[in-house]
């Protein structure tokens, strides 16, 4: 899965879990590894009370974006989608090394970090492009708002209702009145995530889909439901209904009976930076607890 | 959704389903109506002992594949996915028209077949590509079998047992070892079929994508998942058990420990007719009793 | 279904759905029917200012109480679960006539009204005890609230977060960490609601049991599980979450971390009464769209 | 859970699962262990040939159902389910030593083998009882067989059809047609097995209920039910399909258009003994792969 990631690295942005001691134990660690091999290394600026950044270069998200060529993260999933969502509108590739436990994003074991790290400075990592969404929220004909999410965008409902309605349209086209807790809009990356404990579809990164699945739905026929890539979603909250949109469970706004949340394919993209014999399907095995083959 | 159809239409292949005093009453009518264009009409001729053929045309499914620009079928879901296994290689696009209740795949009501069949000569048709499955059954390296499926592949348990291990791989990748009543593998237009009470994902047609569904796997975290369309999956019999391989639940074969079953998507398609103001999504909410918008 | 309810019925309270022309205008109507076989009929007070209760005879929730055989309630499930928590001190059983659609607990239908009301004064109904839930709120070792509830205690994230991690205990005895959306507590009425939804099992309510549904859980094996009515279940917050307990979606209270959740059998029940021919199988397949059987 | 078991034993009966190198070590040394105590073994005779039976006295299962007051089960939850079936008319509880990985019933770890024996001995296990589920196949008014199951009876379709079609009643009233692949009846017991995987609820062994579990209905709005385990559940399959009825998935019988299955609580139960310290929660934590309580 993905192409050979061959690009020349002369400079690799560093990203780290905040109040994590074996992170900024490793930083440091990685930095000094990176510029023996005459990489030069940006810390994000954010995590520098956290760890011995004497002699190290700070630098915010944006210079990360317009100086590196990779920037590397050190933590969990979260991390990594935190620095995705960041790092989208500058197309800096991302490589993830998980503090813990392996990550569906973080696929590089912490005991391998500087193994890892040398390969991928040798050009021997692949590239995997993953989509991104974009959503905006509307209001009485004016947008109010927009983000991006890497994961999902979730509509829901607000603090007091305990069911929202909401009217479902694919490309203009009407789908259904759904009334539900909420509905879930993900990408393949995120089909893992929070969708797949709302039962639903996990769909490979190469599949050019989105998956729509409703949060407890009240009609017991109704399923999850993937479609194109290039198609957009509109969800409006109809009635007296209020709720909430969601990205990435990392931004909020509260919306208002009537608001219509439009979700489409972002022009951008995430490339995530995988090491050699990284497989999607052992990683899901790994995380789902699934059977390894047979020992021979 | 789909593609205007504006081809000239010559000849048309009608098939009807056996056994139905209905669609023996509609073919010699919907016969006659495109003659009346100018038309030339073959009967499948399969039907011809329950239908008045006198005057018309029979022909077998190679004939009406060579000959006819379109075929239209007149029965349920059934009847279309028998044509369209059996026009696949011709390339012939085919329209649905059902009987009783609409269905996933006929959908043009029974009483509005002639206004439609008219709307289809005169160029009001779009086209929609759907895609096929090629399935191969291989023993001791040598292929046994091979046919196609619309809708889906299963492989199941046999007359015996009650559950089968399989070994899955995807483009040669190890997924799991799965053990399970049996594994669906299903296309978009066969997600709304059987893999859909298996719990399967509905993928809209306009996906390029193959959904796999396990039938009550043992482990619980098993979850289905689709992949892109241009994967090839493995699919074999591990250990002692002994099992069973079916195509759109119309052909199937025994399997031994040891068979594999090579699905991956055929280089043929199946294209499907649909009349003015086709929609997926009513279909869908029409077959599965979800909400319609609300009258104003 | 039910043991025939053969009590002498002098006096009746009619409880009616708010906001409602239709149960406005049959209130009265109801009243004069049953006025005209000699019972005292008193009428929720809070509904007066809707209906035309001129000579009518107005009483709280408290007299009907202690005065009433029988309640009526004319609305549709969510009246009758507001009905049936202020009823469930007093025990007097509750009989419901639904507005529009038939309801899961309002089985008469309105056109039926009076026919089925002079059934029930001539004994032909049957009464169904249903468990109730009494919930506690439990803080450094104070109760700090509790109520009833019909349908399911909920308890879920609050406003911010997305997910809670619960301990959940059984008689005592840990079951697991549930990191989830929330957990749903239904009796076997609510089995049919909320619960449903989040995929609950259905309990017939001759079932002695309480089901255990988790909402959105983060492990994918975690199932709901049902266990005998006699169980008292504990659900705590850990760590840092806070969240909300919810009784039949009509009163919350906000919940800290370290915050017990007791849920057990109430001492008290419900007593639903049914005309002649009630099925619970035939509400189920008119609720859920199940087939009904053939017609002869 | 349970009640102490406080029974004098005098005769212990040992069953073991057949062509297993490490049951058949086992058998010996847990008989010379027991006859240290003076208590007399009855060694399953069907299991000799693998053992080294010399000097031991081997017996038929009605022997042992005659003479020993505990059966102790060596192997594995399919070597209790074929035992628990022999043992039921005789009514002699059963202890499970797990010859591998801890079941769901045979919850003795092997290495504890001679400990737990020695606290059964000085009566510190606890008494279960489980339901069993009795099942006749009737034809033309006649009944053909019946059998017993402790996990299920699935009436399923047979070899040729995908699809079979089912009037379903509950105490003679009627529930629903199915059309499905099939339809699995399970006790609590059995609801942690082939049940779970079709999507079936956990019901606690502590609740008098009965699950009917749909497979792959086509219907999707039908989801399982639990029922009062005195109901009676009459399965009849329709028109003109054809299926099979399976007992434990240890016995099956065929069945042609118009038979009916009838289940039915037995009137004889299973009774299982648990070793000090036993908990449900924990087991169904241990092999669903739940969250175990943090550590201090």
């Amino acid at each position: 899965m993905g192409i050979p990631f061959k690009k020349s690295i002369r400079c690799v942005g560093l990203v780290g879990k905040y109040q994590s001691a074996d992170v900024a134990a490793a930083l440091p660690q990685l930095a000094a590894f990176l510029r023996s091999y005459g990489v030069r290394v940006l810390i994000e600026e954010g995590i520098a009370p956290q760890v011995d950044a004497h002699g190290e270069e700070l630098a915010s998200y944006e210079t990360m974006g317009s100086e590196a060529e990779v920037v590397v993260v050190l933590g969990g999933d979260g991390t990594m989608l935190y620095a995705a969502r960041r790092m989208a509108e500058f197309g800096v590739p991302l490589a993830g090394i998980n503090q813990g436990r392996l990550g569906f994003m973080t696929d590089i074991a912490r005991k391998d970090m500087l193994t890892a790290v040398g390969e991928l400075l040798t050009g021997h990592f692949t590239a995997e492009p993953r989509l991104l969404l974009n959503g905006e929220i509307w209001r009485d004909g004016e947008r109010l708002a927009s983000s991006l999410a890497f994961n999902e965008v979730v509509v829901n409902k607000g603090d007091l209702g305990r069911m929202i309605e909401m009217r479902v349209e694919v490309n203009g086209e009407f789908v259904y009145l759904l009334r539900a807790d909420g509905m879930i809009v993900a990408t393949p990356t995120g089909s893992t995530a929070y969708a797949l404990s709302a039962d639903g579809p996990i769909l490979h990164p190469g599949i050019a889909g989105i998956a729509m699945v409703p949060l407890c739905p009240h009609t017991l026929s109704n399923r999850p439901i993937s479609i194109g890539a290039d198609s957009h979603i509109d969800i409006t909250l109809v009635s007296t209904h209020i709720g909430r949109v969601h990205f990435d469970g990392q931004e909020r706004f509260d919306l208002l009976a009537g608001d219509r949340v439009r979700i489409a394919r972002s022009p951008q993209a995430v490339t995530l930076l995988h090491p050699p014999g990284y497989s999607y399907y052992a990683m899901l095995r790994s995380k789902l607890h699934w059977s390894e083959p047979p020992k021979h």
